[in-house]
């Protein structure tokens, strides 16, 4: 099963897809999208466009996304959101179950504790998908969502299930 | 010209079209998408498609989308710019303009002062568009940002250019 993890933001959008057979992982590729136009509007059809030749290229059985929100910052929070909105959006009009994590949960799942910087996770991520090459710290984190959710998808069997609704 | 206007929601999203000769407005259509399904990734599907449907339907030549966030409530402002960024993305993968107005831009342009509450939106909405059936509060208001971002494009001359980038 391929597995897509997304890190959304309006400027970079992170993305990273693994493999999974049984419990063993393998880096498939990962790079950042980057926003660009005059406005909103025109940088939302820039990541659109993007993440939809992501989908046709590598066709990923399932996608996570990063649940995070600005603290006291509404503004950035709303940026935030459109991105992750348009992410969201692309992956679940592909046919994909989108799963979402809080960003302890995906620390949690690939260095062990809640509390963990990028260096830890790209460290981390480096070590459990030898030989992968990190386009950068958005990247990495998009591929520590992915070994996140196939952790989740793995435990308590959901993963065939989810399987059987990727290919349903 | 045709100017859509959408009130951004997760759960209702407002829209209302109205047609804008010289300095004339008239009333096409209002209401409001609703979202439906199990998990986020189903309800911004479902709102994209409704707004898919509006442009297939309406043929809007500019659109405008409120720019608000909720204070103090980072996960509200997360799922308002998800939404947001799906209404955006939508229009701008049609091809039309999106102008952004705060709040009190249109209830300034349409009321005459930035504060007022909705009765007195939906009041003034009905004076300057007769006949109007009201979907709702949340129509009411987008139908107040497609008049708002009328006034704006009537100003200055934006009108012509508008009309001229949407026949491109």
């Amino acid at each position: 099963m391929r597995v897509l993890g997304i890190d959304p933001g309006l400027r970079n959008m992170g993305w990273g897809l693994i493999d999974v057979t049984g419990s063993r992982l393998s880096h498939v590729a990962n790079g950042i999208c980057k926003s660009a136009g005059p406005d909103l509007a025109a940088r939302l059809v820039t990541l659109h466009d993007q993440l939809q030749e992501i989908m046709d290229i590598h066709a990923p059985d399932v996608a996570a996304v990063e649940q995070t929100f600005v603290n006291k910052d509404g503004a950035g929070t709303l940026k935030l959101g459109q991105a992750r909105g348009v992410a969201v959006l692309v992956a679940a009009r592909a046919g994909l179950a989108v799963g979402e994590y809080a960003p302890n949960a995906v620390k949690k799942a690939v260095v062990g504790v809640g509390h963990a910087d990028k260096a830890q996770i790209a460290h981390m991520v480096r070590l459990q998908l030898p030989g992968v090459d990190l386009a950068g710290p958005d990247a990495a984190d998009a591929l520590a969502i992915a070994i996140c959710h196939s952790h989740h998808l793995q435990s308590a069997g959901h993963l065939s299930r989810a399987v059987e609704r990727a290919s349903a």
